[in-house]
């Protein structure tokens, strides 16, 4: 990927998520800072940035880390706004099945989509979350559920990242969900997955994840698909305790897991299990938000010291969301988040749930991923949940988007 | 102000909230809409449009009223974030006005402001809500508070409108807040109001309205005012029952207001009253969802027979929300209205809460205001409530926005 250099100059509020500075989100007021080739090489008083080149004048704005969103399932054709609207007007889980509605009718549609529709879509929502700030960027497979198609969705997602200048972070997640051929065969599937389709989308990943809950796979299913994603060199994350208290969260700790990810229904217990491992909540407020549910225990999971991130968790079922903005908002107003956190969350957080130490903070040495404000705090992203709060993205200190 | 002549045709879903067709929102599918110097002239099936000099392909996505949003106070300067972290990070309301929050900061930023700032800002708001699809607003004063400041809210209202081809309905909220040279003396305040301040002020409005609430003012006081107001050609609305079970819908009731507003604190009484007096409820969404408090009883509304209105309340202090889609989204996500009705609210609802009959539906004779989405179905301005779902704005059969 090309790099660039670029100086910004007169930013009235940085964010650096810089441990040795004060606070939570380490801001410096009346600040510059110096890219060259792709990373940050100087930061601190606007008063005394070194001479440079190229320089952008932020306005007396705010500069943030580019966002870090680790989970999402950006790749997938069809629409379920038909299923969303049938659950907003009371119908029950039965009848929107019984309707044609869930995640195998998403299945489907990828499947029967080619290669350009799936592209074509995938860039849509690559350039809007671009748009909106997010610099990196996990995608999962997860809605092909066989050889050709899991390889399909890792390739296409790889494609758009590359289109757009965005750093993509690819996870397999072949284990999404039983597909309709192996019904009732959960165990077959799960060798399938193991012996044809994982040896082969190996090479396209770097995470292996299981959706491991109630309806999904079992506890040592998911041990059985993340023990086999070690052997091929895929760093295992999960999706646990999201529609049940389902002993993800453990296992999660158990295997070493860098993230467990969603976590609506996790004890003490699974708090003190997350916090001794080290593995990173990654929290989807988006999710509760569009399925009108109770929130993840995000406050608490801060106080117990655990790692927290937040992402789009971007899919067609129960979050049709792209934009880490309006993530920081509902983290604040829907799970009882400061913005403080909200914001780290949304940026070193999401960094720390992919494993990626040279980005979410603005030090030297790290990634030129910017973003500038319209606005002169990161409290905006909050207080004005419908407003682009975004105007410049820089990647790798390239202008990228606004 | 302008009119123009359109005929959009390819239109995949039309809502068209006209009540002799089926449905709350009287969808008509593979529709056209013809538009004559700034009136509708024509609905019905595509295939039957008549031939037109100007037309617009919608691409079989959906088209709807533009939204009519009746309650707002977008005229300020000054900005609250501060406040706003402060009450996410668990402050208390002593705390926050001990810190210089609340009202009267508004109050202060918006006297010291000139005549430009206010314009600029007003006018940045008002482009912003129209490129969501608003083609009719609301536009309170109240952040004056003296005889020449609320005179020149009410001129900023309507110059903004007039500036971007947008329908202000202009409110007088003198009796907004007590203003700090008047502290404890809210009866002598309300003298001046109706002797000094309303006679000026009636012949820039159409409406008039009081926060009747505990800690604004009492129901004698507001009827007072109400009652002042009518003299002066006003028609009565107000802000009723939104911190305290204060007695404000019942007033509303028996002032004959065409609106009662806010309503998160009302009983099976109250909704009886508004039901029998025909009063609309103007429900907010925004403003639980940024103060992280309990929404209003919409559903209960609906099911009473209650006609409701939905709308932005864009103001600096508990909701700096502008557009019409993210309301619609919060009713359905938050309070729990079907798409349906959010959508019948945020278009033919808010029309009946300003008494103007003649828009939020699309029936022939009715003002050429329509939206045009980027999507198959108004579903989807929930489903996505982080996408911008409008493509093109038209107002009085001249494109405006999009």
């Amino acid at each position: 990927m090309k790099t660039g250099s670029i100086t910004l100059t007169n930013i009235g509020q940085l964010v650096t998520n810089d441990p040795e500075r004060d606070g939570l989100l380490g801001i410096v007021e009346d600040a510059a800072v110096a890219i060259e080739d792709g990373r940050i090489t100087w930061v601190g008083d606007a008063a005394d940035v070194p001479e440079a080149a190229i320089t952008q004048d932020c306005d007396g704005q705010a500069v943030l880390p580019g966002f870090v969103d680790p989970h999402t399932h950006l790749v997938f054709a069809g629409d379920r706004a038909g299923e969303f609207a049938r659950r907003l007007r009371g119908e029950s889980y039965e009848q929107i099945m019984a309707a044609g509605g869930g995640i195998q009718s998403t299945v489907q549609a990828t499947r029967a989509a080619t290669l350009g529709e799936l592209t074509d879509a995938a860039l849509g929502r690559v350039r809007r979350l671009q748009a909106a700030g997010t610099t990196t960027v996990e995608i999962k497979s997860g809605y092909g559920l066989d050889l050709e198609n899991e390889k399909r969705l890792l390739a296409v997602a790889a494609a758009a990242g590359s289109a757009v200048a965005l750093d993509v972070v690819p996870t397999f997640l072949g284990a999404h969900t039983v597909p309709e051929e192996f019904a009732g065969a959960a165990d077959d599937y799960v060798d399938y997955l193991t012996e044809v389709v994982l040896p082969e989308c190996a090479p396209l990943a770097r995470f292996c994840d299981v959706f491991c809950d109630e309806g999904a796979f079992t506890v040592d299913q998911s041990r059985r698909v993340l023990e086999a994603g070690k052997q091929h060199g895929l760093s295992p994350r999960l999706h646990a305790n999201q529609l049940a208290p389902s002993g993800g969260a453990q296992l999660a700790a158990e295997v070493g897991a860098i993230s467990a990810d969603h976590l609506d229904h996790i004890d003490d217990d699974d708090i003190a299990a997350l916090r001794a491992s080290g593995t990173v909540a990654v929290l989807l407020p988006g999710v509760s938000f569009s399925l009108r549910t109770p929130q993840p225990r995000g406050p608490d999971l801060w106080e117990a010291g655990v790692t927290v991130a937040l992402g789009t968790d971007c899919n067609p079922g129960t979050a049709n969301i792209e934009t880490m903005p309006f993530v920081v908002a509902l983290a604040c107003l829907e799970m009882g988040l400061t913005p403080e956190q909200a914001v780290w969350s949304a940026t070193r957080g999401g960094a720390r749930a992919l494993g990626l130490e040279d980005r979410g903070q603005v030090t030297v040495g790290a990634r030129g991923d910017l973003v500038v404000l319209r606005e002169a705090s990161y409290v905006h992203l909050a207080y004005r949940p419908d407003f682009p709060s975004v105007r410049t993205v820089i990647k790798r200190g390239l202008v990228t988007a606004g």
